[in-house]
């Protein structure tokens, strides 16, 4: 019931396609009603989409990596599975709209790991499909003010926004995701699911009506040279971080 | 200008009739511009829909009940009235989506007074309708996971998440609705009552443009075996639970 | 960068003139990427609609200032520059327009100084797209009692509402304004200002697809004598206040 990805920094097209296809196949054994979230490397918990995709590489690549992101979003997002996502570590961009997609959200109280979408601060805008998932979980005013300027919010504000459920010590991330699994999953299965799905089916429809236009998109704003320059900026002041 | 109903733990076809006729006469007679609704047998606000009308019954009858229960909704939710909920007991289900139905909703501190949509409790789903309401109330987040878990809040938490408006103490639930009665009246009354349908008609249309649609709905999916054998379990638990 | 209107007591059609004028220059200007909007007499922030636009005059009249009312709301809520609004007075009705039109509002704690869509107080009705631009700020639930009830804030509700996002001492109102400025400044501009009309442009166009249906029905429901009458008693109440 337990799924533990690799230690991860960037959402990689390879990490992209393999979480996608671990989700379908926990979808379709019965034996599965519900799947915890969370990094095997804790201070991480997905430092979002990977720059080195969307960085010098050619619009069919854009393009397919787009494609991977959208789907991973739509799986998790109407996954009939419940979704408790523990979060141990910094998640920033992709990784925040990951925990967004999931049913319920539990952050480590450690000032370091902030969660948000913090595109603008890269340069880039936060597709409508990421924006309407934060105005679905924090209301249309918080998500206005937090996607323009890229707010990354550590614990108390995450809670206090709305962005988390829950803050509780390191140390009992686990334990909490586990105690809240067990109330979801008390909840008769059947009719939970058509709830989840009654709730969710609007905002993921706005994408799966545009996807291809949404994809386009995305192509032809990240293939632009002022936006390869600012990720070149942003990737060289990460590696310079990183010593 | 207070409509008492008579002892209610749940709205059967007939009680549902009766109130939709005393609201439309309440709403034709000029001398009237609010109503308080509260319940003549403090304790239990309302049971909500009647299980009764809803096992072992033929799709006739069904679809019969819920075209009363859109009707009572409608005529609730668009009425030019100020309503204002007295919620002096539990408040489950269908007695809640009354509540939220009102303009404001005042309830009595007692903890075992809780209100919620607690449709999955019982293995079945909370209409599209019940869950707008409840999302123009306490938000998309909050609905999406009191209606998951089918959550019925006491008190406290019902003030804090905003199902209700103002909690007081039991004996003054029904001074408060005056003196807020008193407040909205004060208001100039066309002004409001045409704010009140810019606010709310949208949501309504959404039901009007689909009604036939959601009986069926209702039907079919009322009249499945899995689900009258949830309802029937759900029923002895009650009945247990009695003497 | 910072834009200083002339004292209002109203937004008179000469005004609402100006400031699209100013505001349409400031956009134009590459010099400009953020405009504090602020009064230039303390103790009124702005007095909203100007009645005496809206009393006594031929519909054609009436016209012309809903059109331009419109166009001023148009070009605060989709500018592409950063609007910070230093709320330094009372700001009812079209003076709440404006600030809720802003990207952040900052209001001085002065128990006189409320703000709020009082429109129903006056016997009229704020239009949709006012009441859509409350409801992105404070939610659903909190719009629709503030709408029907004409409510003013005075600033610790305003806060606590959300209709507001900071107050601070009088005096410190135009340098908070400054550092809140810094902030959204140190942001890439264009991201953001893309980010901004992603999350504006559905509510924007909802007045554009019916921009003349809107001043036909203003100017319908402002030319009737009920209104009118409303509107002579509500003046009449002012002017006896004023000596």
């Amino acid at each position: 019931m337990k799924l533990r990805k690799p230690p991860v920094n960037s959402l990689s097209l390879e990490l992209l396609t393999e979480l996608v296809i671990s989700l379908e196949k926990l979808e379709n054994d019965k034996s599965f009603q519900g799947v915890i979230i969370t990094s095997d490397s804790p201070g991480i918990f997905s430092a979002g989409l990977d720059l080195m995709e969307m960085c010098g590489r050619d619009p069919a690549h854009y393009a397919e990596y787009w494609k991977a992101m959208q789907e991973l979003w739509l799986r998790l997002y109407l996954s009939h599975l419940v979704l408790i996502c523990a979060v141990n570590g910094v998640s920033p961009a992709g990784g925040c709209l990951l925990a967004l997609s999931c049913d319920y959200r539990i952050l480590a109280d450690n000032p370091k790991y902030t969660i948000g979408l913090n595109e603008t601060q890269l340069g880039i805008v936060a597709p409508f499909w990421f924006a309407d998932t934060l105005v679905n979980t924090i209301g249309h005013r918080a998500a206005e003010r937090a996607l323009q300027l890229g707010l990354l919010f550590p614990p108390a504000e995450a809670l206090q926004v709305g962005i988390v459920d829950q803050v509780v010590p390191e140390d009992q991330v686990q334990s909490t995701a586990r105690s809240v699994m067990a109330q979801w999953l008390a909840v008769p299965d059947h009719a939970r699911q058509l709830t989840k799905n009654l709730m969710r089916k609007a905002t993921a429809d706005r994408l799966l009506k545009q996807r291809d236009a949404d994809i386009q998109n995305f192509v032809s704003f990240i293939s632009r040279d002022s936006i390869q320059k600012s990720l070149h900026v942003y990737i060289e002041k990460l590696q310079k971080k990183k010593g």
